[in-house]
C-alpha cells in the first residue's frame, strides 16, 4: 500500500498515488513529499524504484532484513532501521527478538519509507498521523525531520524493551535468594539471549545515526544534525545499558549458582549432624546386644541394677555435649 | 530559583534577575557574570533561554538526565556533569547510584548553572559561596574558570564515593574467611551493581573535560586548560579505580566461593571420619548379637572367659589407629 | 585443468586453451575472459603464470591455504577466499572446519579462478555454469562481477554452516535439561572448536572483501563496489553470528554444569532424607534389641503389654513428622 | 633539603644555594645544572618556583602523587614518575604497592629533581653520586640525560618487584598441589592486588617515557631520545610481564580449586567404600540377631553346625569382591 | 666466532675477517658481504661495531635479550627476532620457552648477523648454508633478502612449536573422558604457560616484520618487502593460532573440570543407592532383633511359622522395587 502527503509550514495535502505520475506529481509538488509504502506488491515497489530513483540493491536490503546502515547512493539517502521486540516462549534463538525493518529514503525535497511486513509498523503510523494531524514541528522543517521524528520513535522503544530485560532481572535477583530453582536460570539464560540479540540490532544502528549526526548525509541539513545527535546520544545509552544488564544478568546467574552451593553445604551439614549423633549411638546399643555370656567379664554390666538407666543417661549426655557443638558451630 | 553575581579581580556584586531585562543587564554588566538557576518554573527557564541564547534542546538534555557531556553551540559551549552518590538499601538498579545532573553554559563573559531538582546541588553552592566570600583566584579569572572550580569540586566527590566501595570491599575480603556467609555475597553484588552504574556517569564524564582541556571549546581560555587537564588527570583515575575496585569486587567473590568449597569439604571429612570409624564398629558389635547357637562352631567367642573385654579392646585399637591415621591426613 | 570463456553482453565462446598461445588468445579476445584452472598440473600453472604475468608468490599462497587476503599486484589484483565446511567425528582440531582456497586474479578485462585440489568447488562451477547459460546480469558487467559472483556464493554458504552450528546448540539447550549427560560437553566443545576454525576464516576474509568496496583495487569499477559491499554487509553479519553463538554456547554450557550440579544437590537430599528418618528408628530398635535384664530398672518396657505396639506407633509417627517436615522444605 | 651540582664533561662543582640568588646563579652557571629537592619545606618549594619558573601546579601533582605523566610547560617539560615497593602484610589495598613520587623538571641547561617525602629516594641518590663521583657518560651529555639515568634506575627497580611476584606465583603453584590450603588463594589474591596496584603504576609511565622517546619532549635532545627508547622498551616490557603474571595468578588459582575439588571427591570416595562394604554386611548381621523362634521355618541357619564359620565367609568373601572392584575403579 | 662471505648472482667467495682492516675489505668488496658473528668476544664486537658503524645500544639489546623489533639507525636497519623451543621439566615460568636472540644488521651491501649465546642457531646456519652451496635466489638478490631468509626460517620453526602444543592438548582432550586425572591439569598449565611465554615473542616479532614489509625500512628494497609480507602472513597465523591454542586449552580445562564434577556425581549416586536400600532394611531386621516379650502383642510375627520367610520375602520385594526404580532413574 502507498500513501502520501504533501506538506508544508502551513498546509497538508494527501495525494492520490495510483500510478507512477500520481507518484512523479507528488513529489515534484511545493513542499515536503512524504510517500509511505507499506507491505508493498512487486508492482508498487518498481513503481517506487522508478519514480524516485531509489536503489533495488537498498530495496533488497530491507527485505532480507540485513543489518542497521545509512547509505549514501546518488538519487538520495538511505536509512536502514529496525523496530525490536521482545518474543519469549516457543522460539528459537533468531526469533526471540523480533525485529522489523524500517527503510528511509531521503530525497531532496521527499521522503519514502518503506516497511515490508503485513501490519503497520507504529512508530511511522505516530508520526505520519502527527503531520496528518497538523503537528508545528514537523511540518515546519523539512523531509529529514520527519525521518528523525521516526527514527526517534523506534529508538524510545529500545528503551521500553530494555525495562523489560531490567525487570526480569531483578525478579530473577529477588527470587534466587528465596528459592534457587531451575527456572531461574532458564530466565537468566533467556534475558542473556533477548541481549546478544538486540545487540546485534543497536550496535550497528547507533552507527548508523552518528552517519547522519556529523554532516556526512547529503540530505540532512545542518539545524537537523542536532536531533540525530540527540537520537545517538540515546543509542548510546541504549548500547551502554546493554552491556550493563549483560553484566548484571551475570551477577545474577553467580548469585544463582552460589545459592545453589550454600544449599548443598546446608544438606550436607544436617546429615552430617544427623549421622554424627546417632552412628555412635547405635554403636553402643549394638554393643549391648551383644549375647557375650557365661563369665563374670562378659557384659557384667547387663546385670547391673541400674545399668539400662545409665547408658541411656549417658547417651543422653553425649547427644547433649554434640548438638550444643554444632549449635555453636553455626550448624543448626 | 535564580541567583546572579557579576565579579571581578576587585569587586563582587549581586544582581537583582526578576525580569528577562535584569538577566540581560546582568550578562552585560562589566566583569564576569555568573547566574545560578536552582530548580527553576517554566517561566524562568523560559527567561533564561531568552536572555542568553541558551538551546532548548541543551535544558531538555538536563531535563532528561542523559549522559555528561561538552557540546558547543553557536552563543555558549554546554558542559552537562553529575552529582554521584551511594545509596544502599530497597532501592532498584537505577536508583542505586543517585546522580544529578549539573549543567553549565559557559559564554563569552558569562556562566549559568542550572540544577533541576530540589534542593541545592553542594558542588555548586560551595563554589558559589566562595565567589561570594571574595576568593582571590576564582575572582581573577573568568567564567571558565568558576565552571573548572565547580567540576572540580563534583569530580573530588567522586573519589569519597570510591573510598566507600573500597571499604565495602575490604569489610567483605576481611569477613569472609572468618565466617562464609550469603549477605557476603549480596554486599559483593550490591558493590558490583554500584560499579556499573557509577561507571556508566565517569566514563562520559571523562570525555567530555578532555573536549574542554584540549583546546576544542571555544570559551575556555587558554591557561584554563591546564586547569581542565587536571580535573581531567583526575577523572583518568577515577576510571582507574573504578575497574580497578570491579576486579577486587571480582576476588573477594572468588575467596567467598572458595571458603563455601573449603566448608562443604570440611563437612564431608567430618562425617566420613565419624562413619569410617563407627559402621565398621557397629558390624562387629552386630557380629555379636546374632543369635547363632547349638554348635561348638557357632560364635563360641561369645562364651570364652574374656570375649566381651577382647572384643572392647579390639575395637578402641581399630579406632585408636583410624583415629590416628585421620589426624596424619590432617583430616581433624 | 584449464577452461575458458570469453562473454561479452551479447555473447559467450567457449576457447581451446591447450597452449600458452592459446590463453594468450584468450586474453585478448574482446569481451570478458574467464580462464577457470582447477587442480592444474604444475605445467599449466607455469602456463598461466607466463600467460597471464601472474606472481609465483600468490600461486603459493593458494597452496600453502593461508589467511584469506586481498592484494595488489603490478599486473592483478589479487583474492584469496575459502570455502568451508563442517566435518565432525574421528577429526582433529585442524579438520574439522574443512576449507577449500580459491583463488581470484583480476586483470583488466579477464579473471583467472584457480582452485587447488581434486573436486569441482560448487561456488566456482556454480558461477561458471550460469555464465555459460547467459545469465543477463553477470553477461552485462565485466570480470570484477563475475568474481563478486563466486565470493558472493562462498558467503552465503557460511550462513549454512552457521545454521548447523545454531541448530546444535539449541539442541543441546533442550536437551540438557532433560538429562544431564557428559555427551552434552563435548558437543559443546565440538561446537567452540568449530567456531574458533570458523571465525579463523571468517575475520581475514572481511578485511579482505572490505578492500575490494572501498575503492582500494585497481581493477575492480566503482559500480562493481557497491556488490562487494553488500558481500562486506554479510561477512559482518557472519563475524557477529560467529561471536553471538560463541556466546549462546558459553551459555549453554552453563546451563549444562549448573544442571549437575542441581543433580548432586538431589542426591544428596535423597540421601540425607533416608537417613533422617532411618538412622534415628535403626537407633531406637537396637535400644530395644539390649540385653540387659534381672532389675526392674533395666528396660521394664519391654516387659510392658503393650510395649511393642507403642514402640511402633512411636517411630511411625516421627518417621510422619519428618516426612512432613521434608516435603514442605522442597526436598521431596 | 636543596643540594646543587653544576657539572661538564671536565668538571664537577657542588654550590651552595641557601637563597634564590644562589639557585639563579647556580642555574646560571655554565655547564649542566641539577638541583636536588628533597622533603622541601614550604618556602624552600617557594624558592625553586621563583627561580626556575617551575609551575606550582607541576608542584602539587608531585605533592598529591597523580598517574605517572610528561607535560610540557612553558619554562620546561615536566615528568612524573614513580618508585614502586611490595609491601605485604596487615595494609589496605592502597598501601600494598608503595610508590613514591619523583617529579623531573627539564630546563635548557638545568634539572630540578623534586621528592616530597622523607627520607632519600634511592634511584636519585645513587645517579647523584654517580655524578659526584665524575661518572663519565652522565658528565658529557646534559641534564635530559642525567634525568633518562634516574628514569632507568627507577624502572630497573621494577623488574625486582615483579621478580618477586613471579616467585610468589611459582612458590604457590608448586605448594598447591601437596596440600590445597586456604593460605594459597589468600596469597595469589594479594598477589593479584599488587598486580593490579602495579599496574596503575606502569601504564602511564609507559606513555609518559613514550612521549620523551619521540621528539615531542623540547628538553630531549635528539642524542638522547634513543635513550629513553631503550627505557620505552623496558617498560613495555614490565606491562607486558604484568599482564602475564596476572594470568599466571589465574592459572594457579585454578589449579587449587580444582585440588580442593579433587579433594572433596576423594573424600566423598573413601566413605563411599566405607559405606558400600559395612552398610551390607551390618545388614546381614542384623538378620541373625532377629528373634524369630518355634517354627521350622524361621532362621534354621542359626541352628546349623557350620552356619555362623558359613555366614563369616560368605561376607569375607562379599568384601573382598567388593575391594578388589573398588580397587579395579581407581577408588582406593 | 666471525665469518664472512661475499657474494653475487655468479660468485661466492669466503673472506678472511681476522683484523678491523679484514672486515673493511669484505664490507667494500663488490656484491653483498654477509658477516656472521656467533658468540663473539668483547674484542670482536669492538671491531664489528667500529668496522661496520653498528650503534652499541643495539648490541646491548641482543646481549640483553629485550623483545624483537626492528629500529633505523643513522647506518643500518637493526632487526631483533628470535628463535623459540619447548623445554618443560623442572623449569621456572622464565624457562620454558626457550628463546634466543639473533640480531640483524642491514647496511646498504652487506649484512651483519650476530648470535650471542654458545652453540650456532639452526636457522641462521641453514641459510649461511645454502648461500656457500651456491642457492640461486638467495645469490641473486642482496642483503634484506639473505636475512629474509633468516627470518623465515625462524618463523617456519614457530609453527613446529604450535604442532606440538597443538598435540598436548588434543592428547589432554582425548584422556580426560577416559579418566580425570590431576596430571591433566598441571599438563594444561604448562600448555597455558607456554602459549603466555610464546606470545610474549611473537607479537613483538609480527611488529618488527610489519615495519620492514611496509617500506619503512631504509635497507630493504622494494621487490624484497613482498617477501617480507609473506612472513609477516606467516606471523599473523602463528599469532591467531596462539590465541586459539589457549582457548582451546581452556575448554580442554572445562572438560576436565567437568569430568570431576561428574565422578563426584557419580560417587554419590552410588553411596545414596547403597545406602536407601540397606538402611531401611537394617532397620526393620533391627526391628525382629528387639527383645519384646511376654505379652501377646509384643512382636506375636516372631512366633508365626512363616515369620521368618515372610519378612525375606517382603525385603527381597522392597529391594527389588528401589532397584528397579533407580535403574529406571539411570542411577545404577
Ligand atoms: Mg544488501
Ligand atoms: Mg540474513
Ligand atoms: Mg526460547
Ligand atoms: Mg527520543
Ligand atoms: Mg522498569
Ligand atoms: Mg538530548
Ligand atoms: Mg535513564
Ligand atoms: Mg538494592
Ligand atoms: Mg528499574
Ligand atoms: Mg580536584
Ligand atoms: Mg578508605
Ligand atoms: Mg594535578
Ligand atoms: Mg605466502
Ligand atoms: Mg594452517
Ligand atoms: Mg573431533
Ligand atoms: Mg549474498
Ligand atoms: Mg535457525
Ligand atoms: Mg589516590
Ligand atoms: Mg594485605
Ligand atoms: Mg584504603
Ligand atoms: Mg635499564
Ligand atoms: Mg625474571
Ligand atoms: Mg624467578
Ligand atoms: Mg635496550
Ligand atoms: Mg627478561
Ligand atoms: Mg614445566
Ligand atoms: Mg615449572
Ligand atoms: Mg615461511
Ligand atoms: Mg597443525
Ligand atoms: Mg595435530
Ligand atoms: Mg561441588
Amino acid at each position: 500500500m502507498i500513501s502520501s502527503l504533501v506538506y508544508d509550514a502551513g498546509d497538508v495535502d494527501e495525494f492520490r498515488v495510483e500510478s507512477e505520475t500520481d507518484l512523479r506529481e507528488a513529489r515534484d509538488a511545493p513542499g515536503t513529499t512524504w510517500v509511505r509504502v507499506a507491505d508493498p506488491t512487486d508492482a508498487e515497489l518498481e513503481r517506487i524504484i522508478d519514480a524516485f530513483g531509489v536503489h533495488p540493491l537498498a530495496v533488497e536490503d530491507i527485505q532480507n532484513d540485513v543489518r542497521p546502515k545509512t547509505e549514501e547512493y546518488p538519487a538520495h539517502t538511505f536509512v536502514l532501521v529496525k523496530t525490536a521486540m521482545l518474543r519469549r516462549g516457543e522460539t528459537t534463538f533468531d526469533e526471540e527478538v523480533r525485529t522489523r525493518p524500517v527503510g528511509l529514503f531521503l530525497g531532496p525535497e521527499w521522503l519514502v519509507t518503506i516497511t515490508d511486513e503485513e501490519g503497520p509498523v507504529s512508530a511511522v503510523s505516530r508520526v505520519w498521523r502527527s503531520v496528518e494531524n497538523r503537528d508545528g514541528r514537523t511540518l515546519q522543517y523539512g523531509p529529514d525531520f520527519a525521518a528523525y521524528r521516526v527514527v526517534d520513535r523506534i529508538v524510545d522503544d529500545y528503551f521500553d524493551l530494555l525495562d523489560d530485560v531490567e525487570d526480569t532481572i531483578e525478579d530473577v535477583e529477588d527470587g534466587v535468594l528465596e528459592e534457587p530453582d531451575e527456572d531461574v536460570l532458564e530466565a537468566l539464560n533467556a534475558v542473556r539471549r533477548d541481549l546478544l540479540s538486540f545487540r546485534k540490532v543497536v550496535w550497528p544502528t547507533r552507527e548508523a545515526i552518528a552517519v547522519l549526526s556529523r554532516g556526512d548525509a547529503v540530505h540532512v541539513r545542518e539545524q537537523t544534525e542536532r536531533y540525530y545527535r540527540d537520537v545517538y546520544d540515546h543509542l548510546v545509552e541504549v548500547v551502554d545499558l546493554t552491556e550493563t544488564y549483560r553484566d548484571l544478568a551475570r551477577g545474577a546467574r553467580d548469585i544463582y549458582l552460589n545459592a545453589l552451593s550454600q544449599s548443598t553445604n546446608e544438606v550436607m551439614k544436617r546429615l552430617t549432624v544427623v549421622a554424627t549423633i546417632f552412628i555412635p549411638l547405635t554403636f553402643v546399643v549394638g554393643v549391648y546386644g551383644m549375647n557375650f555370656a557365661n563369665s563374670p567379664y562378659n557384659m557384667p554390666e547387663l546385670e547391673w541394677a541400674f545399668g539400662y538407666p545409665a547408658v541411656m543417661v549417658g547417651m543422653a549426655f553425649v547427644s547433649f555435649i554434640l548438638l550444643a557443638y554444632f549449635r555453636r558451630e553455626g550448624w543448626m
